[in-house]
């Protein structure tokens, strides 16, 4: 078999349908392979793109695939290969080379920077594993060692592959299958037993789940566990949608004093918080604002779990999950969903003019569960805490802006079944937005939502407002129009409204240019500047 | 003082009056001080354009500044920086970062990957200095190390500093002026008595000028020279316009077989080639086909001087130059410059369509003494071989697509008496092409050709015709709309000329939509295509 043919083969295998990059001279061989495999490649605009796209692919489908050029190629996705590594989403760079013949130090290619080590040195730093096929003898065992690593970590891994490698023969070694690393059962038993003990005594336990259940691929289990033990569950923003949330044991997002008021005091007057795949982000709790008592805390991580005060090291979140499964003294136990109060009724003061809350509540009405909420950075993310979703992405620790569009782009091919509804604010849709001419291109439908406010509107709360926070003003439905799909400006919320529906009846791509006032912001982001202020602008 | 006031003031004295990039929260009081020192900050919408215009901004005044936040700033900035130090421009990346003081390994600050170091190890390998300022008493040294050796060895140089360095106070040591490093006498004047020796004796000399005269600002040393001497000049692509090609000494683009027929006859039928700071890259040696004889070279770089196959590694390029200028042996000499062959009469086959040929004659008669042609890289930049400018800037060497449209604002704000003319592929505009925005709202007017053949032609001469290789079309002239500006479609000759003549006379920003057949090409692109065919093809 040839080198190529086997990852492609493997990558398949995982589940691999779709790459996303763009063609370039060194990785022509690839991408040649790769059309034979039967993967099909969406070629993006632009690289950053690519691996937004990939990310969110591999979020939703287990393995994400992003086939870029040598240098000016993957150089130009660092930033998204390291979004996806600080947010644990398995996505695969794969990379054509010089060839190995040609690696003379004084060989000057095109794209070359110091060395032709340079990329594989940089990748290094934003991935889990990596490998350079450089050698017939070690390809089979390279390329397993870094699937696997990427599948199992939830880590981007990189694959570089000279252009006189991809179509050398290696014979593959029959395959032993995957044994996951042996757990310490005695740790496990003792733990469980602490934690079991605990719920079984627990007045008013509450389950905290974070987006490593995602990655994990531990939704359904953990459904199965609220279920049937009737258990309430929060989750951070990071884990928002781990459980759909219009679960009857849904009670909303956690983000300290950043989130939801009654959330906050139902998990911080809870006498045992089951913390499940989540990490403490500056972002996810509002500042590190969401503070439960230690003491009350049981925290499974992929690394470990924490119980009180005390670790357990070689265990994790899914050898707790499983073991709550089984657990038969949890048999009988049915816990109660406390109510939630209601949040105060919201004041439109702007008359008919759109705003923030507008949105956020028209959303609440429109969205289905044929929608997954494709969310960019900035106020559109801090908005979220108030929207009712059952699928959502987002970038919530990481934090890099304009992965909206692209990274609906990678929702739709990889679960076509569910329409992408993208809220972007005008900044990070600059960045990316054209990736709309690609959506059109390959039969993708995104309903776009670029929250139209002329600034960045996240840092007017941590400094005073200055020129540089303007963004400046584009006419989108032009641009939606220029790239072939449809577009329309509202600046009122009956406007809004009707502008859904019409999205909703158009098989193209829509976007609707919310327009709204520059000093409007969401509920959230006013509870974060408040917080930013008390810790940063005094000082 | 403090540091933030520090570093303004030292760029300021290197004539630094703009940066580029874009505000985020780590960065904001390096961005305060920025605006109080006087420099203007150019908002960008997206990374890789604030690199590519301080790169472009960098090769025009000697050094450029992007100031990026950190993570998902600078990290989506590595690919422009690594062009940069590919082709020695000096670009300083200034970036902010966490505080020092909240450094805790288990601290989760947004925008962080693996650890607070990771973005200052991605930049080691891009920069040529780094530092991160998170020290008082080595503030001062380190800043001045990295911006003088930024400047010196004409490559990207990366300064971060946290947020809670900013503003520390620190005393500014007395300067001992900067003293460039000790050359060897006796070795330049062995040196010299050979170089001058073989020009004396020389019947047919030929100056080969190349890109690092810009960087290390000897172009107009190398022009008193030529002027004295009475020299023929050719140039690297790279090295395209070091002299400008109006001037009569100019012979035209060398690039082996894949340049002008006559230039090639002219230098490798030279008995003594003068190379002045050219290094011999795949493109820029029309893929290694330019092979002079080496007996009759004397090749002179930043790093050491070559003459036939011995060198002297202790002297380089401006000590030749200076040399060279001073020499009294050679006050007499006056050399000729012999006529060029005309290129054959060409054949516009398409009747009144517009073919790349057509726009190369048209520019050839538009061009003139205000004008910076910049291109993007693809069949654009072949076809500059052909085109007659007077000043260039592209990226031929690192070949990064996407640089023409960012390079045009760099290159307006570090010229403004010269406007911009972008010629751009339809791949490369969509990458940046939306900068326009930004050229807009600072009152900048490139004037933008796209070459829209809704292809990536360079690919189809290496590989066979992929779908993968389309290019989607837009109506560009409905996005320079959408964007505030101006903009037309064509697709005969008679309206590319007209549709020019608009440009000229438009105050703002010009797209011009060229149009042409899917497998046109210009000379350049046909020959290089024949060369990858004998090369590559058939393997």
């Amino acid at each position: 078999m040839k080198i190529a043919e086997y990852i492609f083969k493997q990558l398949k295998a995982h589940g691999v349908q779709h790459s996303f990059g763009i063609p370039g001279d060194f990785i022509l061989p690839l991408y040649a392979a790769q059309e034979a495999s039967g993967i099909k490649c969406i070629v993006m605009t632009h690289e950053p793109s690519a691996g937004y796209a990939a990310d969110v692919y591999a979020r939703l489908k287990g393995l994400g695939l992003a086939t870029v050029t040598y240098g000016a190629g993957a150089l130009n996705m660092v930033n998204a290969v390291a979004l996806a590594y600080a947010e644990e989403s398995p996505v695969l760079v794969l990379t054509g080379a010089p060839e190995v013949k040609f690696r003379n130090p004084n060989m000057l290619f095109h794209h070359r920077v110091k060395t032709f080590e340079t990329q594989h040195n940089v990748y290094r730093e934003v991935t889990a594993s990596s490998a350079v096929i450089n050698d017939e003898s070690t390809a089979i065992h390279d390329i397993d060692r870094v699937i696997e690593t990427t599948r199992a970590l939830s880590r981007p891994g990189y694959i570089e592959v000279p252009r006189d490698m991809v179509n050398q023969k290696v014979s593959v070694p029959p395959r032993s299958p995957y044994t996951p690393p042996k757990r310490s059962k005695a740790e496990l038993d003792e733990a469980m037993a602490e934690i079991i003990g605990r719920l079984r005594h627990a007045k008013k336990p509450v389950v905290y789940a974070g987006v490593e259940l995602h990655r994990l691929r531990l939704v359904d289990k953990l459904r199965t566990l609220v279920e049937r033990l009737n258990l309430p569950v929060t989750t951070s923003l990071m884990g928002k949608t781990v459980l759909p949330e219009h679960h009857p044991n849904f009670i909303g997002n956690y983000m300290g004093r950043v989130g939801p008021r009654a959330v906050r005091d139902y998990v911080e007057s809870s006498d045992c918080v089951l913390v499940l795949g989540q990490f403490w982000s500056d972002l996810d709790t509002g500042l590190f604002t969401a503070r439960p008592n230690v003491a009350n805390l049981i925290q499974a991580t992929t690394q470990e779990v924490v119980i009180s005060h005390h670790r357990y090291t070689e265990i994790n979140v899914a050898d707790v999950l499983d073991a709550l499964l089984k657990a038969r003294a949890l048999k009988h136990s049915r816990f109660q969903v406390h109510p939630i109060a209601k949040e105060p009724p919201r004041a439109e003061s702007q008359g008919h003019k759109l705003t923030m809350l507008g949105i956020i509540d028209e959303l609440n009405q429109f969205l289905s569960r044929d929608h997954i909420v494709v969310s960019d950075v900035g106020d559109c993310l801090f908005a979220s805490v108030e929207l009712k979703a059952d699928m959502f992405v987002g970038s919530g620790y990481y934090a890099s802006m304009g992965q909206g569009v692209p990274g609906a782009i990678g929702a739709q091919c990889a679960d076509p079944s569910h329409r992408p509804v993208v809220l972007v604010g005008d900044g990070g849709f600059q960045m990316n937005g054209v990736e709309l001419s690609v959506a059109r291109r390959y039969g993708l439908n995104p309903i776009v939502i670029i929250i139209d406010n002329g600034t960045f509107a996240t840092l007017k709360f941590i400094d005073q407002d200055r020129d540089y926070f303007d963004v400046p003003r584009w006419d989108y439905a032009g641009v939606a129009h220029a790239l072939g799909g449809k577009g329309r400006r509202v600046i009122t919320r009956s406007e809004f409204k009707a502008a859904l529906k019409a999205a909703d009846d158009s098989a193209d791509f829509f976007v609707i240019d919310a327009v709204i006032d520059k000093n409007d912001s969401s509920p959230a982001l006013k509870r974060l500047g408040h917080e930013i202020g008390l810790k940063f602008k005094k000082r």
